[in-house]
Order: C-alpha cells, then sequence, then structure tokens
C-alpha cells in the first residue's frame, strides 16, 4: 500500500508516558494508540505483525495435532464456581453482571470453558490424547498495565489445553510442545528467548516452564548458574538455592533476593555461578494435572470400563507481548528492526523527489512488479524530505529497502538496504525489464527468511 | 485430520431448543457448544469455516483499499460518553465497573473506538479518503438470545468504517463497497442474498442498506415487488406503502402489517403487485453522516485551509450469523451442505472395513496422497458401519466424499460422490500411481469453487 493511505502519524519525540523502547518505537512508529489503562488499539502495522505472529503460531500448534477451537470471551460465572475459581481467583478477574442480574466474568483464562467445551465429546479413552487451542481476546484487570503492548489489560492471546490418559503421556506431549514452543519463538525473531523450569516439586508434583527473553526491562527475574545450564525463576528459586542470611522474604523484594542470591552455590553443579537476569515472559507450559477436570466432573471410560479423570497441560503465549519482545530486542535508535519473518512489509520502497518524471516511473514500475510478484511492499512517494522519508521507514522497521532518487536513476540503479544496515548494494535498473531486479529483491526476502530454518530442524 | 480425533460428537437426535434447522444441524454436527444464554463455543469444524469466511471478508475488505485495524473489545465508558451513546443506547450495551470503579462498556459497536483511533491520525484533506476495518468478538446483551449463531449475545463481526472530506466521495465508495458486499456473500455460498434499502430519507438523509437472506425463518420482515426491483425493509415501508385500513400500528407485530401490506400498490412501478418475505439480515451497510465525527470532534484541515468534520459510512457482517445462514440456505435432512468456498474440509474419505488389507493400504495411501496435495481432508478410519460413517460425513457437509471399500477395492475403484448428490463416479483405483486419483479430486475442487467466479467479475 501507499504510506499516505496508511493510518497512523509518525513522530519524534518519545512520549512522557512510554518508559521502556518498544513502548516508545510503537507510539512513535504509528504501531498502538492507548485507549484506558491497559487497553490499546492497534493501528495496521501492529495489526499486520500481530497477524504474522499468529500464523507461525497456527502452523507449529496444528503441526504437533492441535485443532483449532473458540471459547468465548464472556463467560457465565457459573464455569469459574464449577471449578472453584470464581472465589478464589482476585480482582483481575473482572466480574460483572448482565441484564438478567446473571453472574458473568470476562476470560482471563480458559481452562473452565475449555473443560465445559469438551467434557462430553470424549467419553472414551479412544478419543485420547487430544490439544484444542484458540487465539483470542482476553482481559485480566491488572492494577498496573503499563510498558505498552508488555503488560496489558486486554490482549490477544494462544492458550492451548491438551488432555492425556497417562502422566506419561502428558510428559511426552509437554516435550513437544516445548519443542514447538523453541520453533514459534525462533520463528518469530526471539532464538535466544530461554525456556526456566518453574518447578515447584515440593508443593504438588507440578511441573512447569516459562519461556523468557532476558532483557533489562523485564519484570521478571531468572537465576542462572554461569557454569552449568541450571535455570530457574525466583519463585522456584527460593526454594532450591539457599538464601543468603539477612536477605529479605518478601516477593514484592525479589530484585534484593536475587542480588544477594548472586555467587550462590547452584544447586545443579555445585559451583558458586549463580547470577540473575530480568526477563520478559512470553510464553508459558504447565502440566495441570487433573485439578480442573476433577472439579468439573469431566472423565472417560478407560479400556477396563472404569471412570477415569483426564490430565491435562496447559500452554500459553501472549501475541501482543511477544511483538514488543522482539521490538525491545531488535531495533536500534531509528526504530525497530522487525525480522521478515512478522514485519508489516517485507520491502519499503521511497521513492525520492518523485515529482522527477524518471523517479516517478522508475518507483511505479517496481511497486508494479513487486506487487504483481507477490512482495508485500509499503511505498513512500510523498513529497517529503529525504529525512522525512528515511526516519518513517526506519519506524516501520521493514527488513529490506528500495530507494528511487534522480541520482540513482542517473546510475541506472535503485539503492538496496537493510533496516539493520547490513547490506547495501546498487541493483540494476532496466525499466524494459523491471524482473531482474524484482527476482533480486525477493532472493533477499528468502534469504532473510532462512535464520529460522535450522531450528525447524529441532 | 482423521475423525477419530476431531472433538465434537455427532448424533441424531434433534436437541428439543432447537428450533430452527441451522442450529439443530451445527449442535447435532458437532460445530457448537452452548456455553450460556447467546454465548457458544466453536468446535474444529465451525472454527474452520468462520475462517474460511473471514479471509473472503479480508480479501474483499482489502481490495476495495482497507486496512485492518483492532480496537478493544472492552472500553472506558468515556467514550460513548462522548459520543452521547452511554446514555442513549439500551440495556443491550453491556455496562460494568473495572476494579478501579471505573465506568466501562463491552463493544456492541466500535463507532467510537475507530473515531479515537483515527481523530489524532488524518489531519489533513490529504489523508482522505480511508477505511479501516477489523474482525472481532463483540457482546450485545440481547435479552432474547435464540436460534444458535443466528441471534446471539457474544458473536464475531467485520466491522469497518469508511472516512470521507465530500458526500459524494462517500457515496461513491457506499456504492464499492455494496459490490464487495455481493462477492463476499456469493463467494460464502449465499448469491441470492439481496440489497435491501432502508431509506429513511424524510428522517435525517441517511442512506442505508440491509443484506437479506430470504427464507422462513429470518426475523426481519422485507416488502418486495413481484413486478419490478422495489424492495425495502418494513420501517422503510411503512412510510412508503399506503397501509391498509385497520392494519396494526406496533412494530412489535410486523408481521400482520406485512400481510396487510400484501397486494398493495408499489410505490416505485404502480402496480399492485407488493408482496412480504421474511429474511436474515446478514450485513448492513450506512451512510452515518458527520455524528460521530462532530460528537467526537475529530475534524481535519481542507484545501481551503478550514477545519471540516470527515463524513463516515459503516458496514457491517456478522461472522457467525452468515454460516449459519450457509447452512440454513444450503442443507437437505441429513445436514448441511457447504459450499466448498468455506467448508470445513475439501474432501471427506472414508474407509469401510478398514481392518481389510486392501482397504486400509489404498485409503491410507489416498490420505497421504491429498495431504501432499494440500488438499484439506478428514478421514475415517474408524471401525464402525457405513450407516454410521454417511450419517457423520453428512453432517460435516463437505461437498465432495471418496469412499473406500472391500467392494470398491475388488473393482479397482473408489466412489467419488458429492455431498450434494449431484455427481456419483467411479474413479480408478491404482496404487503404484495414486497422482491420477488425486489430479481427478483436485479438478473437481476447482470446478466446485468457480460458483462464484461469475459475481467476481461485477
Amino acid at each position: 500500500m501507499k504510506i499516505s493511505q496508511l493510518l497512523g502519524l509518525r513522530f519524534k519525540e518519545t512520549p512522557a508516558d512510554c518508559q521502556i523502547t518498544s513502548h516508545a518505537l510503537m507510539v512513535r512508529g504509528g504501531y498502538i494508540k492507548n485507549v484506558g489503562s491497559g487497553i490499546i488499539s492497534l493501528y495496521a502495522p501492529a495489526k499486520r505483525i500481530m497477524q504474522k505472529i499468529e500464523a507461525i503460531i497456527r502452523d507449529e500448534m496444528n503441526r504437533i495435532g492441535g485443532q483449532e477451537v473458540m471459547l468465548p470471551v464472556v463467560m457465565p460465572a457459573a464455569l469459574w464456581k464449577e471449578s472453584g475459581r470464581f472465589d478464589s481467583v482476585g480482582s483481575e478477574l473482572l466480574r460483572f453482571k448482565d441484564r438478567g442480574g446473571n453472574d458473568m466474568v470476562l476470560g482471563m483464562t480458559h481452562e473452565e470453558a475449555v473443560v465445559h467445551l469438551v467434557r462430553g465429546a470424549a467419553p472414551s479413552y479412544s478419543h485420547y490424547p487430544f490439544m484444542v487451542y484458540q487465539i483470542q481476546t482476553k482481559f485480566r484487570d491488572e492494577p498496573r498495565a503499563r510498558a505498552g503492548l508488555i503488560r496489558v489489560r486486554e490482549f490477544t492471546m494462544k492458550d492451548a489445553y491438551s488432555f492425556h490418559t497417562s502422566q506419561e503421556d502428558l510428559e511426552e506431549y509437554y516435550e513437544e510442545c516445548h519443542k514447538a514452543y523453541e520453533r514459534i519463538f525462533a520463528r518469530a525473531g526471539l532464538p535466544e528467548a530461554v525456556s526456566v523450569k518453574s518447578d515447584s516439586g515440593m508443593m504438588g508434583g507440578k511441573v512447569a516452564h516459562e519461556f523468557m527473553l532476558l532483557n533489562d526491562v523485564g519484570e521478571d527475574t531468572i537465576i542462572i548458574c554461569a557454569s552449568c545450564d541450571f535455570r530457574s525463576n525466583m519463585e522456584a528459586a527460593e526454594n532450591i538455592v539457599e538464601k543468603p542470611a539477612g536477605s529479605p522474604d518478601e516477593a514484592s523484594d525479589r530484585h534484593a533476593v536475587a542480588k544477594a542470591l548472586e555467587g550462590a552455590a547452584c544447586p545443579a553443579c555445585g559451583k558458586k555461578a549463580i547470577t540473575a537476569k530480568n526477563g520478559i515472559e512470553i510464553g508459558n507450559i504447565f502440566q495441570l494435572g487433573t485439578k480442573y477436570s476433577e472439579a468439573m466432573g469431566m472423565q472417560y471410560t478407560d479400556k477396563d470400563d472404569n471412570l477415569q479423570y483426564p490430565i491435562m497441560g496447559c500452554y500459553g503465549i501472549g501475541v501482543g507481548r511477544l511483538a514488543a519482545s522482539v521490538c525491545e530486542a531488535r531495533h536500534d535508535k531509528f526504530g525497530p528492526i522487525w525480522p521478515m519473518s512478522i514485519a508489516p512489509w517485507q520491502v519499503h520502497l521511497c521513492a525520492l523527489m518523485s515529482d522527477t518524471p524518471e523517479v516517478s516511473e522508475a518507483a511505479a514500475k517496481i511497486y508494479g512488479g513487486l506487487l504483481k510478484a507477490g512482495v508485500e511492499v509499503i511505498f513512500d512517494d510523498r513529497a517529503v524530505s529525504a529525512g522525512v522519508m528515511f526516519s518513517d521507514a526506519d519506524l516501520l522497521g521493514c527488513p529490506l529497502r528500495l530507494i528511487v532518487s534522480p541520482k540513482t536513476c542517473q546510475r541506472n540503479a535503485v539503492e538496496f538496504v537493510s533496516r539493520d544496515k547490513t547490506l547495501k548494494i546498487d541493483l540494476p535498473l532496466d525499466l524494459g525489464n523491471i524482473d531482474g531486479l524484482i527476482s533480486a529483491v525477493n532472493q533477499q526476502i528468502v534469504k532473510q527468511m532462512e535464520f529460522s530454518l535450522p531450528v525447524l530442524r529441532l
């Protein structure tokens, strides 16, 4: 599309309420607009990024046998009373009454809804195992929404739920899902994401992992051994790493605890190599057990005709938070550097001094050629300075940029640069045969998609 | 996928609470499950149908220059107070307070939210015209939710909003959008949908159209002239067709009014040829004017540096209602007959007596071949009777069916039938060269997609 038609203004100044980079860049780049505390509207560039992440997630969820379903945003409180969570969950669960005076809740997670959906539909062991997932709006009434898409009240989430007839089967599937998550984060542009075991073994036998992007702006603290591959979140660490005397106990003071743990002995290798890092939680997987199937009376008949409760796992990814995390990890001072796999457009075409006939003609032909070849292109032919044009392009962060100007036309060329500045070449411009140019661009697109391929072989 | 893994049970008996066919078939076919009044979860087949309809809608909205955005489900009431609708709309607008005691609403339509999104982003006439749209969950607190996906409280809707600098420009775009809607309904399987002008000209100059599927189960009544192309909804008709003496005036008694109007003189051609039909409203388009831009202070600078209010249009389609309407229009007594364009799967593969080695081998090869060719296939290799297998296939309504049985294997063939029973042929089965079979299936898929092509040339 043409940038002149794109809704969302781009600007230079960092808004006062933006404390982290991804928030500032996504406001300054015309990606998001705040509607209320933790409630955010998306302009087209952000929506396009979200859709690409969602497509990657769908692909990987389907690959491990998931079937996509849809559960309600608004639920009768009766479901949450069945599970006991209507009373046990705090005010982050938004409760209200409908016009008929019935208690309702806004879904912040969907264990209850998914058990309601499947409990009559899998009466025999032959239906197991299975996994259903959805990508959908959720609402969690956070008291301290902040940081743009990192911590919001309304958010788009992929939540998946698997059902099994044995703990072994759950564990096997859990491992498959762990690998799918590694592929998802790598394909979305965060191959460096790490999983952290949040095993609270002594307190109920539950196993869970959080996927973390290590980053200073993260609100979570992760304990890492510099000597072996031991990683743990703070809650789990507090149970396994000996706390130095005098360290505070309050969870609210985790950073102090983490600091106090620095250099402590690693519970895995014994070396005094424990360090603490901040991280953004970009996904989590959890072995739920039979908590919900028991509470909500979901049973199946096993091979010996006995009634059993299925064992559940659940698996979440916040789509918006993942997008913001990629921006946090992949940017320079001028804007985001989106990976090809989730970029709003693959190519940003800049026509400098587009009122010059040769520029206008060349740019129009290139734009037409790219569209015809199915390349996603944003085209800037506005009568603005090179400075404005390039800073806008930096803020939109498309991985490849084509620049047509009177100068490049004079040397029968188009300038071809990558957003990360690692590529800067001239491509020959032949208006009679534009296909050669388009083909060179396509090759670069393919090349830039390849970074995630090694992970796909996992 | 294999049908044994598909969540959602299929059964024969019509549930007592299902008063219309599409509701009954979608419950009996394992498409939907009721969660509460007007709140419905979707199993995979319904989700797949919805996604195909959404893809068609996206395609046509992008084609007329739309850019996809995302607006919130939960909104601060402040936005609705700005427009005046917080007070003027009845209790179908669900109002509640968040944990901080702030007034909030659940979005049942998004004029306020879209004006909030774009009002700072289009300050000059050069940004106009533009159209933004979203496909998203809405909630309308209907007092009488009923009829499965036809009338619900929570629903998925495509809502689009266009912004213009002149009435002429709005009218031109409105016409384009009208054509896009014709293409959408035709591609989704309802080429017979008609648009009905709901012009309330005398009462404010607003122009609107409703797209209707004429159907006895519809809650709306449409006045049609049997002699010319005059069509009107009841509200508009009451203003233009002379009401016979003694006819009731209450809107609640529209059917009686409609009956009384039968045979009245057509206001367009003058002939006494007025008839009344029931219809399901599957979409609407509306020339909004400056109501929201004025109320919410959205302005732009025109060519002469004067501040102006943009003129808006809005355009809605309920995705779930459209799916149910297709079912209402395309079914037989055994189940839905989904058009190829929105069917949950393109091909339903039945392996009868799949414990027979030759059936098992042939079916597995065909299944693999179809998957490899990118055909969407649901595979039934359960040890169930032909009766169960075929009635399940009828309920899932996939347009093409391949049947492998000991009998077909004996004659080196596969039975190939269409769900609508217009096609029933043997395809030659050669296990050494399965590609010929796959290619024949593919040809039929393409052929069955073609029905909407004439409309695409509109």
